[in-house]
């Protein structure tokens, strides 16, 4: 049993989980509520508060070891150096100093990380990175985020805005979408594209199973796909390829040993990684070919066990 | 006078540059000979001894202090972690331990990296991002080269191999170019590009004051549109407009506080950098709109300063 612990946070716009995490990642004891962001900045932060204690270690259990420091995980735009989360459209906040109010309340040190960038540190520490020292993780969802690891550190850049892959131009012909970015990487592989193209393609008129739902979610075009319509299919390889594509940018750009995948867009599975590995193959100059494209590992937790990797690194042990 | 040194060699196709410079980038001594790659690599290692002989510090001259490192820089692909020059076209070089062999003839420590990695790392310590610790440095030439600085060290990678911005996909759509990637940001926007562009559109029969030129080089290009001919000039501005959208990447990739552009083409003038800053402004995200682009500063001795800059970074001081 280890005497070393810390508080993982993962703060998201549906819920606030906690957790005490042993050194290995092991989860000692976790807490869930619903955020409710509708109820404000403040009632927010005190709910925050309650998980964080409602993890902390029981005074009459010895088992449960004293945590050295917290880590937070939170959605939208973070100041990782001065601890504030500038914007997160979810949460409806602007410019709030979390770190130093909960460094205050815990009299513990604070770490503050955006989501996607915590992913890649759980994933390197506890997950498919482990043992690597460059990394590049990838998440695809509703949009496209991303976290990099060099020489075990997070890439951050200048003011922790840095490795916004999502928002990288990939097509200098096309319309400016919603980022302003024209041919943005998100506007043209995420879940929304995936299932914005379908959609587009069923107004074309082709045939297709997606037409018997009312409405077609990137999880309808993979379940489709898989079941063989060639409409979903071919948008699931057209995705993929950009997807493919994305990549071969990360890997001429950050060099990583590995590149892992989270996100449920991956859940769709071989057809679509088989389409962005071979992409990878083919268009990577020729020394980043062989560079091993893998899932995630964390699931669910990635968000819990990327804030308790950072609050080990706040901590000199 | 400080008492301190280090010997910086800029090893080119054409000329083996060799100087020896004090702390500040003060250059105290220099030398410079032809390299005539093709009398085989022992030859031109030989050469490259000399000229670090020939910038040694004379034992009678007090005012020389003896270095403390040296830094090399060379074209191509290399592996700085080993010291290992791996590819050198222009030097018909392969897998050649020039740091182990320098180390053992000089007994100093001995950094090595590839030209455009020291050439921001140059810019980074003496020239035009002095006083940032995060930086990209971009040299558009007849490719495209790129060096990022984050937290004061050079992004390397598992390998080194980090930061090729000239070989990102910026047009999913396009036919794959030189280097295999469909839409090369160096295909698309170097002084080659520029060239090639005007050409064809000569080919086209676009009239232009060009068509007196037997062949056309981006200099040409430059020049011809500096004096208005419309052909030229919108070249420049379609290329700029490129360029702008291959540095909202690293802006958004990085998050640097400056981006520092260097080479031969920069030197087209105001039409082309005012339609790449333009082009960053309108299209970068919100905060990554400010950060300034601004011109390299060290010119031709960029490779020896980088070279000096990184035998300091060799050394404990």
């Amino acid at each position: 049993m280890s005497h070393r612990s810390v508080v993982a946070v993962d703060l998201g716009g549906t819920n606030v989980r906690a957790a005490l995490c042993a050194p290995d990642g092991h989860i000692l004891k976790r807490h869930k509520q619903a955020t409710l962001p509708h109820d404000g900045t403040a009632a927010v932060i005190e709910r925050l508060t309650q998980s964080i204690l409602a993890v902390m270690p029981s005074t009459t259990d010895a088992s449960e070891p004293t945590p050295s420091a917290i880590g937070i995980g939170t959605p939208g735009s973070v100041d990782p150096y001065n601890g504030i989360v500038l914007y997160a459209a979810n949460l409806v906040w602007h410019n709030v100093s979390l770190r130093d109010h909960l460094a205050q309340r815990f009299r513990l040190p604070v770490g503050l990380g955006n989501d996607a960038n915590l992913a890649a540190l759980g994933e390197h520490r506890y997950g498919a990175g482990k043992g690597t020292r460059d990394m590049v993780y990838v998440t695809l969802s509703t949009g496209i985020g991303c976290g990099v690891i060099l020489n075990n550190q997070l890439v951050l850049g200048s003011r922790g805005l840095a490795t916004e892959l999502g928002h990288i131009v990939m097509d200098v012909h096309a319309p400016a979408g919603v980022s302003g970015v024209p041919g943005g990487f998100e506007t043209m592989a995420s879940g929304t594209a995936i299932a914005a193209m379908a959609q587009a393609r069923l107004s074309d008129g082709a045939p297709s199973a997606l037409r018997d739902h009312p409405t077609v979610t990137s999880k309808d075009v993979g379940d489709a796909a898989n079941a063989g319509d060639p409409l979903a299919r071919e948008v699931v390889l057209e995705v993929g390829r950009v997807i493919g594509l994305g990549l071969v940018n990360a890997l001429h750009l950050f060099d990583p040993e590995r590149i892992v995948l989270g996100g449920s867009v991956v859940l769709i599975g071989d057809l679509l990684l088989g389409k962005i590995r071979d992409t990878v193959t083919q268009y990577a100059m020729q020394p980043y070919r062989d560079r091993p494209i893998v899932l995630a590992e964390l699931g669910d937790d990635c968000g819990l066990l990327g804030a308790a990797a950072l609050a080990w690194q706040t901590t000199d042990y």
